[in-house]
């Protein structure tokens, strides 16, 4: 089975890569080190069944170039700009990093006849919703640029999933920890405290609560839900268990990477920066019908992800 | 009150144009003929408060200009390809003449503080749906790039409604009927009339069904939904009462425009064209809360814009 694996350098790409080839698969891992780091693969480069391209989504020829020397058998579409608050400053990166490049995925793929496709989308494409959400709720009225190419990039991969005979895996991503996080509350949290161990500054007033899945529970998320789907589109939620405030997490970091005296200070309202969602709770029924359960809860990942970003020597 | 509007010299957006002149606002049509036209608003030219510009939207400097010079109060994009099948040809045509061109008006109005906007969205974002449409409704799974890129046209402006403070109405049109339509089941069927008389080929086995609503009744909906949505993102779905099936409007056309014996003869298959929903059916309960009821049922709109398209020439 030759799988690409796009953004295969980033923080989900990397470990996806490392559970393929453990599987046996053979793995290309496309990055352009955007938010991807070559140290994230670094233990990978020796294995046999894999190879890197560094190589930009959005460079057609090149794109075409690569489906036609490789014969994929299915891809996992992970690339994309996913540090919401970042995209935005700019209303156009999103579109292109996130959007433009599943266009050029679906066209390549179905210029090369290449019909399973795993996606990457996210919970922001709902925005601020109430309720405990299901994968066929609406409405989807996404508040970030973010959350809007996520839902672009959906209905896109529908529609070619319809009109050209795809099969496609769409994953809504929940707050996801882990080594290898290129950004994220946690990231955040650790390169203050490297900058200055004498206090923590937190954005928003720290009441702000959300799931967190450790990644190795997403992976498992994602491989169940890759081999067990086979309509032309199946969408899923996955979501750690329980809810993990900013203001635990600030204090895990704290105590795991802090001194004894550091401080913690909350600059006061309900969200850290315009586009972030305050609140969301996923149904997850449709995975867990699969067998799929996570092995830590939203806390205990929290926890795990501080522990082994430290020990990865963040 | 100074509007733009967008596809001004199209199908619906003439239509509009004219009510809006009527009620006494100044009105700044722009077009690109990509499938309006000039005749659809000459008797529109003569009026004071009427100005036609003839521009793409996707010239961003040349949309900056008329933004800068014309003040306008409020946006109604309309400007699109609204021909579903024409952009299953082409992936990346709905992208730009439906997205891209939307970012555009998202982005003018961001730079020059316009903070109302009228979106023209389509019953195409659900895709196959079998239950009755509430606009809250998931999932949205659209089958053709139409679709596709008017969801994510809603994704955008939710974002910037969320990030600009602006306030948006998004209406998702159904199929709509009458004199200036560029395209469409009763367009076709009386250019092949025009062409052959004797007789008239339909697409699929006749039995699609579907509401629709007659232009003037939607003008109602889009000016009712206007001048009553205060909230941030307002959306809302517009239909015909009843529905009518092709096989009865291929009756009708033959009827008022063909010979005694024209043949009608029906090509098979449960649709006309890959990405066509058979089926699809709304709840309007939004709209009629607000005053609003189609003064036609869906074959009285079917018949009267085949007695005023031929009126007008066709």
């Amino acid at each position: 089975m030759r799988i690409l694996v796009t953004g295969g350098a980033g923080f989900i790409g990397s470990h996806l890569c490392e559970r393929l080839l453990r599987r046996g698969a053979e793995v290309c891992c496309l990055d352009n080190f955007y938010l991807g780091r070559r140290r994230n693969i670094a233990q990978l480069e020796t294995s046999a069944g894999f190879n890197f391209v560094e190589q930009d989504l959005l460079d057609r020829a090149a794109l075409d170039a690569l489906f036609a020397r490789s014969g994929f058998d299915e891809v996992f579409h992970l690339a994309a700009n996913s540090d919401i608050a970042a995209g935005i400053k700019d209303a156009e990166l999103d579109l292109r990093l996130n959007q433009l490049t599943t266009l050029a995925v679906l066209e390549a793929m179905r210029a090369h006849r290449v019909s399973r496709l795993f996606f990457a989308s996210t919970s922001a494409v709902f925005g601020e919703a109430e309720a405990t959400l299901s994968e066929d709720d609406g409405p989807l009225r996404p508040i970030s640029f973010y959350g809007a190419s996520k839902l672009a990039a959906e209905g896109y991969i529908s529609a070619y999933a319809h009109l050209q005979g795809m099969q496609a895996v769409i994953l809504r991503f929940p707050n996801v920890v882990g080594e290898h996080a290129t950004h994220g509350v946690i990231f955040d949290f650790l390169r203050k405290l490297k900058k200055n161990a004498s206090e923590l500054e937190v954005l928003g007033d720290g009441h702000q609560t959300k799931p967190y899945l450790y990644v190795g529970d997403l992976i498992n998320a994602m491989l169940i839900a890759w081999e067990k789907s086979s309509e032309s589109v199946s969408v899923f939620h996955a979501a750690g268990i329980g809810e993990t405030s900013v203001r635990e997490i600030a204090e895990i970091v704290v105590h795991a990477a802090g001194k004894s005296d550091t401080r913690i200070r909350y600059t006061g309202g309900d969200r850290g920066w315009p586009g972030d969602v305050p609140r969301f709770r996923y149904d997850i029924a449709r995975l867990k019908a699969l067998g799929w359960q996570p092995k830590r809860t939203s806390t205990e990942a929290v926890r795990y992800a501080v522990e082994r970003m430290l020990a990865n020597g963040f």
